[in-house]
């Protein structure tokens, strides 16, 4: 199976970029898969599209071919999808060998997953394919995508989108639940493959591939069954020492591993031994396919902690309860406050303050304290992680309060006149702002916040507004932060609110972001911030991402450290 | 602190239905609590309103009192909401006692959980408020809503709606949390109670209360610590024999215990001596504020499992996979199908089928059968439950092709057409559309759908057809439904749309709720959908809801039939 004198990245060319590309069934029946599958190809792929069909001449106004070497000799192709019954699929591939096809995905089920006959079929294809020098995904699988050509080959209707994650899953139908999570927390895929009954390309070849992959910074896997477990440690361990390797592994119970069985074919295995193949992999495994998305967001945005002390700063108490328990419950130490530390935050927060970790001011007043004080605890050496807890609730003000709202719009009004003015309306001048617009206007945006929902002394308002000022007008940052400003602005201009109070706290997002990027940057730990709302925006452009719940965060930065342990005992050991 | 001889609905009456209200504190000062407190009472009460500030003659214009017993004598006031500092809390009692005040809440932080000073501070306010007969809530909370008074008497903004649900929370932040994650839900809740260091009104008091308005149907709870076990069993167990009762109660760890105790003051109690009181109350016990939501919108939304048997119908293999391990983990049994079920699969589905429990068609384009199938399982006694994911991918074909949508616009402009003159474009002739205009409705509908995403036998649509239709038609359901029609329709009548694919996906939605209230009815056996994807439309007004994933649809099975076996045990033992 090992094909080791030709690179990976090589092998798999022509499946993840193809010149042209061939659906095997496609179809004007929309109910049928070669309908979707056909469709999904051409909605993006800029590359030589081609219909094979045997009863329909045209297709969603492509010509047809009867057979795939029937398309002219002097048009190579280099993919083939089958979306077509299984028992057909041994004579087509042939045809495909004979065309001089590449690669190819096999979206047709009825093979391994079905039982022993099944499991001929699918033999007779991969014989076929070996000899051929076809790779191929599948078979009963539901497609790939890969953003270097821009190609969709699902058989159902996915949105995603290009990024630092790549994704290989067992299944296609929590495959798609994760990409369709990411998509909606504005996190892209550069690779994601529904690989099926992996009959001839592994789940450790596509890692591998990923793994080579510059633009791939974090791999996901959905594993029901591994064929050859030594094969796949040998594989990701090279892959996981500089790259992070999540995988979803169901299976722990009977029920599960009897459903793997009836699902994939695959045996399940016990359970301990996939653990402990996990851990000579280096592969860090999760129980759902939210924590599988949350991790690997968690390693694109944060840096890795060094150790599992942790800080918990919170607006609430009870957050800060339920967040504690979380993390000494996934062996994070909540540690206590070095005496000094306590002095300290007793001169910035009332005397009902928590007086320890959890830092919870009790209802201060004082926000500007609140967004000050993370840095007593950064500055910590023994600190090796922050939870920081932001003002999701803010949101809200405008629209809860109508009523109010009303007698309050002259005044938001004018704060919004004001700012617009900074800001010149067309963009001729050049893209960015000049430094002494944004310093502006932030600095009003700022003073304006912290009169409206927290009082405080005006330098330290100055302290913090310098250092997000200074994060925000930074060479990589400006544009982004201009153009978020811009955006609220331009919506003040057009009238196209409904709450001016809400539009006031768009503005504040932002500022809030700023702060969180501008710590993790300046001390090199992470902040992992949690809205503990159950939902939360898309993460930005410059990575960050408050995750909905502190359940979330917490495991994110257990899984984290264990990556960062794996690493550790790796470098001792060699 | 018992008060028995006065039933507990008339005792805390003038706490949820008061005539008037003053708020001591009441400030135009954006930066402080007593302006966003006095709003948010005037958002929405219809009594009279009273602020009450030594320094301010006018607050959003309402003239102010120096005192409270400077409110003209004949002009009662029902309830006072403390914002002031809390050392002058004690004095501002006593003047409310003279005013002749009947409830109080008391958001002022600053008592028992800073300490023994504030527990003293504590004691006296609680001593004034006894001997002039006054009930309050806190001190140091955020809080709380009425619904049958629409009184928000929050100090933050929150989101609130009225609905089935009661809620009493001793952390402000963790109930406000699950107050927002209700509203996006679309679940309402009759009342709410941030109850804070809980110095007067107990949390059984709350529970007491809510078990007997007729308007609550579940109750919820964030528990920290209970001044007193006992008492809370006795009260809460005459509750929990008709009404279900769920506490979210942390302190699982030490950690989490010690910031129970700075949040609090409370004891957190060893956790195990909690989990056995809450065994003796009937109170289901979660661990996350998700959990605490989910379970209660379990209670609503579904009748209670006779036992543990449960069957699984998954349009994909591997959520079945995730689904099964979920199920054994939590105690569920995912049972074997009889021989006489399988043979009858075996003649919907294809060979390919997975030929067990979880069932998943593998693939089958016939999503008829998908749809007419689960009854083969319900009508089985010994399936007591089901887990049944949907499609709701559907919802992205028209948004992801968005090339193909183009090509398609012109097929669903027709089909919009067609379905839209069935409608009469005013309800003139009444709110009701006619039945036979539904059906036809309906009819045209379903057609389209399963030519479009799935093949059938004509007759099966048919059966299918008649069974929604009786359940959409219904005395109950026919205004519901044909305002859903309406307003579809109308978005296609004024071109309101960005994508007509997605607005023909949207007419599937009321096609999959009345299927699986239909089930829920006719077998009266709990059906939990999940989308499986992250994310969930609201609740609908007829109590249809698929939670986002199928690890919270699985433990809300798993919670209530912790309830119905708990209630089976009382029953055994009277």
């Amino acid at each position: 199976m090992n094909h080791n004198e030709v690179p990976i990245e090589q092998e798999l060319a022509p499946l993840f970029d193809p010149k042209s590309v061939v659906v095997i069934g496609a179809s004007n029946n929309w109910s049928k898969w070669g309908f979707s599958t056909f469709a999904s190809v051409l909605n993006g792929f800029p590359g030589r599209v081609y219909a094979v069909n045997n009863s329909e001449s045209e297709v969603l106004g492509y010509k047809t071919y009867q057979r795939v070497s029937d398309i002219p000799a002097d048009e190579p192709v280099d993919l083939a999808i089958f979306v077509i019954p299984a028992p057909a699929v041994p004579g087509v591939m042939e045809d495909c060998v004979r065309k001089g096809v590449r690669a190819a995905v096999v979206i047709s089920a009825g093979f391994a997953e079905t039982g022993a006959e099944g499991k001929k079929l699918q033999d007779r294809v991969l014989a076929i394919a070996r000899q051929g020098n076809i790779r191929f995904t599948g078979p009963n699988c539901m497609g790939f995508w890969s953003a270097s050509s821009n190609l969709r080959g699902f058989m159902f209707p996915l949105p995603v989108q290009d990024g630092p994650l790549a994704f290989v899953s067992q299944g296609g139908n929590v495959g798609g639940a994760v990409v369709q999570m990411a998509f909606r927390r504005g996190m892209g895929l550069h690779r994601y493959v529904s690989c099926g009954c992996t009959a001839d390309i592994q789940v450790e070849d596509y890692i591998e591939y990923f793994g080579r992959d510059p633009k791939v910074q974090v791999i996901m896997a959905y594993i029901e069954g591994l064929a050859d477990g030594t094969r796949f440690i040998e594989k990701v361990r090279r892959v996981s020492a500089h790259k992070p390797v999540i995988a979803l592994k169901p299976g722990r119970t009977q029920a599960g591993a009897k459903a793997i069985a009836s699902h994939s074919g695959a045996l399940a295995g016990s359970s301990d031994l996939y653990d402990s193949a996990f851990k000579k992999a280096g592969v860090i495994r999760v129980d759902t396919p939210q924590a599988l998305l949350d991790v690997a967001m968690g390693f694109i945005t944060q840096p890795l902690p060094k150790g599992n002390r942790v800080a918990i700063i919170t607006p609430g108490g009870s957050y800060g309860v339920i967040s504690a328990d979380t993390c000494a419950s996934l062996g994070l130490d909540v540690i206590d406050l070095p005496e000094e530390t306590i002095r300290e935050f007793d001169r910035v927060f009332p005397p009902r303050w928590s007086r320890g970790n959890p830092v919870d001011p009790a209802g201060d007043r004082n926000f500007i304290a609140y967004v000050l004080s993370p840095e007593l605890l950064l500055k910590l050496p023994q600190v090796e992680a922050m939870i920081f807890m932001g003002f999701d609730s803010l949101g809200n003000f405008g629209s809860v309060y109508s009523d109010l709202n009303r007698k309050l719009a002259g005044v938001f009004n004018d704060f919004f006149k004001k700012i617009a003015a900074l800001i010149p309306e067309d963009e001729a001048g050049g893209a960015e702002l000049e430094n002494q617009w944004i310093r502006s206007f932030v600095g009003e945006v700022v003073h304006a916040f912290f009169s409206l929902f927290g009082t405080s002394d005006p330098s330290d308002v100055d302290a913090f507004l310098e250092q997000i000022t200074d994060f925000i007008t930074g060479e990589k940052n400006r544009l982004v932060f201009s153009a978020k400003f811009r955006k609220v602005i331009q919506v003040y201009r057009d009238g196209n609110y409904e709450n001016i109070g809400d539009l006031f706290a768009q503005l504040f997002n932002p500022l809030v972001e700023a702060t969180v990027l501008n710590w993790i940057k300046t001390y090199g730990k992470p902040v992992i911030s949690t809205t503990f709302m159950g939902s939360a925006p898309p993460v930005t452009e410059l990575g960050y991402y408050a995750y909905p719940f502190a359940e979330q965060a917490i495991l994110v930065l257990a899984k984290m450290l264990e990556y960062k342990n794996y690493l550790a005992r790796e470098h001792q050991g060699s």
